[in-house]
């Protein structure tokens, strides 16, 4: 596609006014917001206040006046729409691997007759090393890869909607209703598809996902967990911190956990990190997500078809089967990727041999893509063809 | 005491440079920062460089650039004088009911044979919580209250240093040694003492803090795990994320442990609220510990002084008994701390009865103590004393 087309597409582009609320450095192309997304401008205001109007003016005060002690409920009901939930059903806070232990955890205290958690090795590792930490843990539990196919005997089920390394999508509705006919619990984690398309968790028992990703919330902006209705009043918080009691402020001796998805607060929530994820809702609470998603497959086939059969294709070449990013495998990707960030073109590699490049719909457009896509195909050609080793290589394959 | 005696003491201060580095909101006496520390002048500026100028313009690369993926160990080790530790010893994030969970875990898995907890109601109850949740999730433990005042049996004893309603102060090496001759590990929480007084945890097993009281951390500043050299090989961290692996970008199917204190760290850090954290550390690299606490005890000294019998003290009237705050008992006290409040003295209450005042060396000076004690005296006079409910209950006490 000639570089005049792009040019077009992004003039027509319904998202496009979105990319000037973001700060993008000169002269690169940033290709990583699967993994942290860009600054949004209005984020450096919105943490400004939060250290000098609310902690250095209201100090303890501002734990009420300026909404802290509230946050992890009102920014859960804030990013609710991002995954299909409600309100009252999300809590914001502490990490991605710390939800899924209060997720895995709750949901094996409801299943408290099976003793398989069943979980996917290809997962993004923390996920799987958290499940294995809890069966560690409790004893007695059989962590049950998901190729294995069988949910039948298991109390839940851990999966990522979207595959960190390939951008494979699972299909979240059918998955959950066979995880869920079977008698298991279906617990998502949507880290790698939140802010990328329309994420819609409702039917499943829990989810959890981070906010740094596409939903540019900061470096380690807080986590989120959503627990569905019908386990409110029965799921266990095993990380049961104060303000999940259900009167943090009468400083009982014993635990009684709120009667509602405020049970799933652990404690003290990190109030500065909290404001950048606060920013970065107020520009999702503009955003259209099926434009969104119509965008990152529209991106990404076409970065499929301009890198054409120059490389292995990782990814799933439906766009519905994927993510908003396009995975490649080559023994010298590492190579590669360096070349290719010299040259201004930025994403990362994992090894042994994946090439992953993230395209958020918000800030990055076909022009990029174009632009990216020619950059790689000169650096295969210029890099690497003169290179007899990867010539020789590049003969085999 | 005359309040020119304070002003001199003030004028004579060797800490008192340090208040000029603090934002305090004209017209208030902040006795508050035993719950939350005030706002250092140089967290404003190293905030916005975090978002500015590492996350804005670094993007992805300052994970590895701005040092943020090594800030649980850097920020630890720079942490660690304040504790009495050695670098290498000490990993901060997430919150402390979260660095309580793990500590008390890890030793509970070092003392297999042993089935009690020891912990203490009348400590913070997120601790006494977060033990209890423990205990529920491996089954066979029992909780036994500190007050039953037996070791022998027990696998892990956790305590704070400084108890949040009294200010009373356990002797830690005293305590520890107890304890760890009968057998069991010490936990320590020293939320309520780093920051006011020189703490040594050494001898401990493992010790949990906060940073956003005296430390000036920030609103949900991260916390910190102190984990003795001795089960950096053997303490397991029941929450194995993936930035505690030996190989964290090796992504590998399985758990494998770091050999050193990164085993306990979880997840990604909470790069915003690090920063405060960082910015408040460049004050405490240069506070001589001892000064601190020779100030906080003369101040709290002097308030109890000033207050006299008009108020029944519930903390040890021994200065070297208490940690840097003073605490008072009356059934009308939330109506006294909202009069002191609109007066311009911030204390905070407790129900159902204990008023509390926190004095911050960095930033309080004894003319503050000696305008709050003043100021206390004045409501208890004008505001209660021409009550007649209150005048009759005066009469009894």
């Amino acid at each position: 596609m000639h570089r005049d087309r792009c040019l077009a597409l992004d003039a027509d582009d319904p998202l496009r006014a979105f990319r000037s609320e973001f700060v993008l450095p000169e002269g690169i192309i940033y290709l990583v917001g699967n993994s942290l997304g860009a600054l949004p401008r209005g984020t450096a205001e919105r943490v400004r206040r939060t250290v000098e109007d609310e902690w250095g003016r209201q100090l303890v005060g501002a734990w009420n006046h300026a909404g802290w002690y509230e946050q992890p409920l009102t920014l859960g009901d804030r990013l609710a729409p991002l995954i299909g939930a409600g309100p009252g059903q999300v809590v914001v806070g502490n990490t991605t691997s710390i939800v899924i232990y209060q997720a895995v955890a709750a949901a094996l205290r409801l299943r408290p007759e099976r003793r398989v958690i069943v979980s996917d090795v290809r997962n993004f590792p923390t996920d799987h090393y958290m499940v294995e930490g809890l069966a560690g843990l409790h004893g007695g539990y059989e962590v049950r890869d998901l190729a294995a196919g069988r949910f039948d005997d298991a109390a839940v089920v851990l999966l990522s909607e979207v595959d960190y390394r390939t951008g494979a999508r699972h299909d979240v509705p059918a998955v959950t209703a066979e995880v869920q006919a079977a008698g298991a619990l279906m617990v998502w984690d949507v880290c790698h598809s939140v802010g990328a398309m329309e994420v819609d968790v409702s039917a499943a028992d829990f989810a959890v996902g981070c906010t740094y990703k596409y939903l540019c919330g900061g470096p380690g902006a807080p986590a989120f967990l959503y627990v569905n209705p019908r386990h409110h009043a029965s799921a266990e918080n095993v990380l049961p911190g104060w303000h999940g009691h259900a009167a943090p402020f009468a400083f009982e001796a014993g635990y009684r956990p709120a009667a509602d998805i405020r049970r799933f607060v652990v404690s003290t929530p990190h109030v500065l990190s909290m404001a950048g994820l606060d920013a970065a809702l107020d520009l999702w609470d503009r955003v259209p997500l099926d434009l969104v998603r119509a965008k990152s497959m529209a991106l990404t086939s076409l970065f499929i078809e301009l890198v054409g059969d120059a490389l292995e294709l990782a990814s799933p070449r439906e766009a519905a089967a994927r993510g908003s990013q396009v995975s490649y495998r080559h023994p010298e990707g590492y190579r590669i990727m360096r070349a290719l960030i010299d040259r201004g073109v930025h994403g990362d590699f994992r090894a042994p041999d994946l090439l992953r490049f993230g395209f958020a719909p918000l800030y990055i457009g076909y022009a990029d893509v174009h632009d990216a896509a020619a950059t790689l195909l000169e650096v295969l050609e210029k890099e690497l063809w003169r290179d007899e080793k990867y010539s020789q290589r590049l003969a085999v394959t």
